[in-house]
């Protein structure tokens, strides 16, 4: 198994939690440097037209991408332990707890469109961060709003075993870190964040403990 | 069965066609006018605290929101025909196509981010439709990249049966009609599109054939 990953992405750190709690340990990890664009030169092009992180290719082959559609994969693949209860209505509501970050939040603070904010409409820093920061509180807002009023809530987002919904959860949290966004007014959310880092599955998956990642930024 | 739902909504017509494609008709449709923004008012609020659309209840509930994971219970309840492939390989192929539109393509580009355009960063109509062109370009050229590349295309975006993929590649080629990208570029994205709007349960899926839809834009 390769996985094509870098310290920084919330989307690859969903992925690398995935494998950690089933135990998976990839053959080989290739880092694309989206800093330096790596992500948009013809060798990764190649594996993700989409450009894109993370992918996975499990044996032999084709690429597997999107960070959600991975874990869905290794649900299927390595089942043991599940990450999606066995219940419809109970996958229904991990996957849109998990598509609050997944879908509405993270994909409006990624890199690509940070640059396009500051290569094509030219809007400043504090602009940027006046948008980061909203969105990731929206996707705070609707996470505490479904999780503090619904019954299935318990240690974890969906009743008491880890599931994709907290995956997502603890990258949306990580992501507010990042941008020093307070998740104290969200305490279902920070109390599910918490015990989940307190696991050694999301603890060494984080970003901020992968190779490459700056040491100033880990205090 | 109580579908929430709203004529222009993309989110909608992508489990509108789901619902079609599976011959389930709901007891109930609510008009939530994104509009008037009546998703953020308190009675849309206690059904979905996310305040988006859809949102759809099944019996005696509790409500199903997020549109991926909406269809995913969809398959997993009714069944026939499916929407998913049954090897975890083509599954993971499929919900990573539907991810391009639905997680990284859409939400850049739905109300609620061009409102914040308009009123927190006061970028005029011309910026606003620059932003809303490129993210639906990139989605087309990704996935064109990956529907040309993959053997696994067929008549459809995964082999020659519908799933989860064409509803969302559907779904994106709608907007990009709404806001005039030529999708002519991408022949592979076009001709499945063209293949599944001559299928009735996309056709009247389509938000300008719902109650509501202004005359004047289904010319």
């Amino acid at each position: 198994m390769k996985f094509y990953s870098f310290w920084r992405s919330l989307a690859a750190f969903r992925v690398r939690t995935a494998l950690n709690l089933k135990g998976v340990v990839p053959d080989e990890i290739i880092t694309i440097d989206l800093m330096k664009g790596e992500q948009c030169q013809p060798a990764y092009r190649e594996v993700n037209p989409q450009m894109r992180l993370p992918a996975l290719i499990d044996g032999d082959g084709p690429i597997l991408f999107q960070s959600v559609a991975i874990m869905e994969y290794l649900d299927e693949t390595r089942p043991e332990p599940p990450i999606l209860p066995k219940d419809p209505r109970g996958r229904a509501r991990v996957r849109a707890l998990a598509a609050i970050h997944a879908s509405d939040s993270h994909p409006l603070i990624v890199p690509r469109v940070r640059n396009f904010f500051e290569q094509e409409l030219h809007l400043d820093e504090p602009t940027r961060m006046k948008w980061i920061r909203y969105w990731v509180g929206e996707g705070l807002a609707a996470l505490e709003g479904h999780l503090a009023r619904d019954e299935e809530t318990g240690q974890f987002a969906h009743r008491d075993t880890v599931t994709m919904a907290d995956i997502c959860l603890v990258s949306h949290v990580a992501g507010a870190g990042f941008f020093n966004v307070d998740v104290a007014p969200y305490p279902t959310v920070k109390r599910i964040a918490d015990t989940c880092m307190a696991m050694e599955a999301f603890a060494k998956a984080h970003p901020l403990r992968q190779p490459g990642a700056p040491a100033s930024l880990s205090h």
